[in-house]
């Protein structure tokens, strides 16, 4: 008796959507995922306003996709990674730089302050992994070369992001304190250096050992849990994200991991991931588009947030032939929540209008909805073959 | 980047120190449960300080005993639950009226207002089944002819508690209106008995053919989580707890479930069900004990609410044989959160005192904690041979 209503009545709204509508999707072969996202806007605020965002919501969706970077981690190893370092190193750097000047550009030349077109180039620097990364792990991707380039360079792309960041509000501030940005940058990067670098191998060392000494039931279970936590929270520490953490401490178990770790982590995923892509959905607002001129700087910055990132990244990898590189430019597109964040700063600091917060929030969710089918297209080609080689090198 | 730093620093503290506590509980051969409610007293705001109740915490712990009870609904059989009605119904019965009488009249003699002392009984009334239930299901013990009566008897308490505290609740607004009463009672038992008696069997004949229509990844559990959230929503708007939503649902479905299944939802409840036990303890106050008069009382309403519990439950399992009755009577002792919301409702209605509040909490925790042990002994003697009735029957 008692209990709120507002616990199961949110989380059966929401996750019977998303599952619905990813049904609906699948059946006609388009990306689930898509129809995940589609069905947030669908029950938001804005069209058939069944829900709104709420704390219950906000809370399952941060830890969704704090458990979908953990579950990629635990399929990728580090090894992996560090192979294609200096090409993810390019195609993070190219993919923050045309994206940062494309923004900043047409925001500038469309008559908008010149800190709000700074903001707005900003936002659209930071790839959204989450996605990509959804998508590659439902058909078994991951372990292509073009998925390791992906992760690794979003990786990369979050310090930067972080950096831009940094740089940025320092402006609006008034003054940007080059030394302390510099020293963040340089945690920041520590902090990765030094997991994907030596994580593994610690975890491999250490964890059998506490573990066969635990007489706790599911301590392996209870383990992977505590690595997650602790590092999600460092990284927070170190200035990255969160799910930054989470993909690192993944990828440390990666080589440990038992298969019911595996299931048992897919269980948590299964349940949570909905609420983070409904909740991207949930967030889009419409409101912003009052006028046609700002309905015009939208689709543009759409337009540019789409290609400045798919030929930037996809310079970064051309080393990598043109099918991997075509691969690494679509899967960097979608910036999903992060670039959101950004924005949602803009807005506390009063440097950004709405009618900027509504556009940049659209680039966000527009860019995050076109990748999952034009990623579906870039791995169709080859994936039989790869997948071979996959199966034979796994 | 940007994250907030709340939600992996609250997990990390809340979720670590559990597991500590219980991995030392079980390394001297105590119930690792009591640890970790104790994990929750120690590190919450009364004794470390180092973490505060918080709305993260509170709704991860909601949605841990929702997973609890899904978990054990999973494991058992309507047919056996069935057979026990009878039983169930003596046990739940008694377990209720003794509680109540004691509660009151002791309130009442220690010299406390009259609806005071009635709500201290109220507040004594509802079983929180998901201690016992964590602690058999830890050891394969779901599927003794004791668990089966404790499982029955914890959903009719249920229902009884909701009465009672409706006609508290009423008693003290001024009037009870005994007509509306009667209905919330009604639509509580039909939901209960009608999910019960149909569920499983509807279940077995439709999800299979839903789930073979599926093209999504997963579907199985896309099903059982609707299922879940829909019947724990019916639940609470049948005006009983969501927690026997989740576990007619599991229940509802046990005998269609796959393993894989079974390992997805375990993943979810490990990693929620701390949150659940360690929140138990973190809302627990010890600031209410000022006076040496309190703490006799609170003294006093301990030693009663367990003694009531278990002399009323075990007498109304007497027709089971005595070992049987004592396993009963200890399994419906903890009261867990379920007091807890009914102290709560009394103090915002502002019918009992502060002091009164922090007794009811001290008398939930404490029967909590003293619960698995006392089971660990009931269940001793006979442990092995039943195990191998058990086998043979499963």
């Amino acid at each position: 008796m008692l209990a709120s209503v507002q616990i199961p009545l949110s989380m059966l709204v929401v996750f019977a959507s998303a599952k619905l509508l990813s049904e609906l999707f699948e059946r006609f072969g388009q990306p689930g995922i898509v129809g995940e996202i589609l069905a947030g806007i669908l029950i938001g605020p804005h069209v058939l306003g069944w829900m709104a965002p709420n704390e219950i919501l906000d809370i399952l969706s941060d830890l969704g996709v704090m458990f979908l970077l953990f579950r990629v981690g635990l399929e990728v190893k580090a090894s992996q990674l560090v192979k294609v370092g200096g090409t993810a190193l390019l195609v993070a750097v190219a993919g923050v730089v045309l994206p940062f000047l494309c923004g900043w550009g047409i925001s500038a030349l469309w008559g908008e302050p010149e800190l709000e077109s700074i903001f707005t180039g900003a936002a659209m620097v930071a790839t959204s992994v989450g996605i990509t990364a959804q998508v590659l792990a439902g058909r078994g991707l991951l372990r292509t070369r073009a998925a390791g380039v992906i992760l690794a360079a979003a990786v990369v792309d979050d310090v930067l992001g972080l950096i831009v960041l940094a740089v940025v509000s320092g402006l609006a501030r008034g003054a940007a304190n080059y030394v302390d940005i510099g020293l963040t940058g340089l945690l920041a990067m520590g902090f990765v250096f030094l997991l994907a670098k030596f994580g593994t191998r610690t975890v491999k060392h250490v964890v059998p050992r506490v573990r066969s000494r635990l007489n706790l039931p599911e301590g392996d279970f209870a383990i992977a849990m505590t690595l997650l936590f602790a590092l999600s929270l460092l990284a927070v520490y170190a200035g990255v994200a969160a799910i930054i953490g989470a993909f690192l401490a993944g990828m440390a178990l990666s080589e440990s991991a038992e298969p019911r770790l595996q299931d048992m982590t897919s269980g948590v995923s299964e349940l949570l991931v909905p609420f983070f892509l409904a909740g991207i959905g949930l967030h889009f607002d419409l409101s912003a588009f009052a006028t046609a001129s700002t309905l015009g700087l939208a689709g543009l910055i759409v337009l540019a947030a789409a290609a400045s990132k798919f030929v930037g990244c996809g310079l970064g990898a051309a080393g990598m032939g043109r099918t991997d590189a075509v691969r690494v430019g679509v899967g960097m597109v979608p910036r999903g929540e992060v670039g959101m964040v950004v924005a949602q700063i803009g807005l506390n600091m009063g440097v950004i209008a709405h009618s900027v917060y509504g556009i940049i929030v659209f680039m966000s969710v527009a860019t995050t909805l076109i990748a999952p089918p034009l990623l579906k297209l870039a791995f169709r080609q080859a994936t039989r073959a790869e997948e071979e080689i996959v199966a034979r090198l796994g």
